[in-house]
């Protein structure tokens, strides 16, 4: 019924849902670097934990807080770190 | 890394993790009616979908809103209402 994905060796794993008429994802990751492709705009909230994120064309990395949502556009890719595990949603536009 | 726990024959499954230093799931439930047992106090937070949640000593059900926390006493049932696919944060306290 719930798909279960796992990335980076079990590292990233999340379980696929619909949130509305959006497909969705439930994931946690543990501490670590990440780089994720998109292939449709994805909104991503971080539920639990903490995470810094750079995104393409920024020349920064932005701490996230609980609860923000931040955009990131659909066919590119996206750095993720975490000291911890961290919990996020994500919705595909 | 993170255990995936299934139960209602899939209808609602989680993933393990820990926040803080709580142990916690991050879960996924279907449409449906379901019970659950504590042996913790456990803090549930509403994360997307909807969510009718009748405690234990409480006479009528409470619709929860999106990011509201509600408390679960230790070693007790809660019964959980939702008509849609439904993501929630479970702290072990």
């Amino acid at each position: 019924m719930f798909d279960v994905n796992e990335y980076f060796n079990g590292k990233v794993k999340s379980l696929a849902f619909k949130s509305a008429n959006d497909k969705a994802t439930l994931g946690v990751m543990a501490a670590g670097d990440y780089e994720f492709g998109t292939d449709t705009i994805e909104h991503m909230t971080l539920i639990s934990g903490e995470m810094s994120v750079k995104l393409p064309n920024e020349d920064n990395w932005r701490d996230i807080a609980i609860n923000e949502m931040f955009i990131v556009e659909a066919n590119t890719k996206f750095q993720v770190k975490t000291n911890c595990d961290t919990a996020y949603l994500c919705l595909y536009k």
